[in-house]
């Protein structure tokens, strides 16, 4: 499975990135790697603010930079939350801005470690995305 | 269907809300009317700003109003957006809020008038909310 | 000081207000309350998120309450933190909503209690709001 | 004027950065250049959403891509906004974002361009941000 390897080495820098997390009031840390249509990688952590609304997740960190850097094709995302036990599925507002830059069946990958991690993707954590398509087909 | 039916004066709520919407930037006006458990409905229109990161939308106006006055339990909502000719989702971030107070059977109605309107729930639209229970459940 | 007790009354309904916050993450409280111009008082508290990025403040669910109601004119807006010790000032996010609807010289109360509380003003709290003012008049 | 020069160089790379802002939306293109202590320079874009709410600017994406490479001391920021025609100075969102990690010296410079730049510091944009010391010091 070609996907599934490439899903490992992406994860484990998402892992990585964790480490660098600024997250003082949650404890809870957060490493995001996207891949980049060219194959490159970038990471984000999430960066917390002690106004709580303020905060960034890992998810927006790593998209803010990519495209601050020039990039807007986005190949897949590994989402590393290694201070939980179980998979922790991005939040809404990162399901959000990740569906602006990637197509529905772009791969979403997220974990406490590799071996416990949910594939998915962007069209199945955000559903209902294209409604005006439905619509053209006749949605009643 | 007494259900369709609650729904149908709950978006007509919603339909009247979005004409208070404050929406100078974007012109697209969204009205939200909220169900309370006891069967009272608070309304939230979208607030935009010049900054466009601090635009709140209808979905959570109507949620922290709601709060504010002491409620914490909801019933259903529904989101209006007059302006669109076809259903236009809630957001991430809004249902990444609807998915802290609401459960995942919780109905869900948009669209642009009720006639096309897409009748849901907060599960539907936020999957992945409780990968906690799924790994008790053996997740592997 | 008509202005001093006119605050008094309105920094008493925040801190009533803050009672109603949901805020299980921080366990920090806050309540807000808007004068309208009619004189009409609404309220608001911190809604917090288990992805702190959505969190809301006690201010903005006041101004964002007001504008569903649809008032758009503000008078004043007095901000209580029962669960500090010193006066917590309004965060940047709020500064830049409060400053969309209200003018420079709209006073803002922020303390713990009223003994304690700063008297200010948005554009105190926010200021280089209006450069383009500065700039017509050579800001060179 | 050291400090002046230093501006200059650090504002040409934020408006080269705004070449690359995703701004759709809005068509009002935003880049930072943030100088890090040890003298490099992270460079940030504004990154726009359709749900205007899930909006990034360019001096977050900068803040968000030094932390996430592991920088968290920073000596400088410059915001470039040539879309205007006047001084368009950093939202309170970023001036929350900035003053969580820098002091309140910390020089910021924000302009169309830089003739036309005005040159302020962290703590002038945010005030009020340490009242706790205030409070200490007889803040009556």
């Amino acid at each position: 499975m070609e996907k599934a390897i490439e899903d490992e080495s992406l994860f484990a820098l998402a892992l990585e990135a964790a480490a660098r997390a600024y997250a003082p009031y949650s404890r809870f840390r957060v490493g995001a790697a996207l891949l980049l249509e060219d194959g490159s990688v970038v990471t984000g952590v999430n960066v917390e603010n002690r106004s709580f609304g303020l905060t960034n997740c890992a998810e927006r960190s790593a998209i803010y930079a990519a495209v601050s850097s020039g990039n807007r094709k986005f190949a897949a995302i590994a989402v590393a939350t290694p201070d939980a036990d179980y998979p922790v599925s991005p939040c809404g507002a990162c399901r959000q801005v990740l569906s602006e830059f990637m197509s529905a069946d772009t791969p979403v990958v997220f974990g406490p470690d590799y071996a416990r991690a949910v594939h998915t993707t962007v069209g199945i954590l955000y559903p209902y995305d294209a409604l005006h398509e439905l619509a053209d087909d006749d949605n009643a």
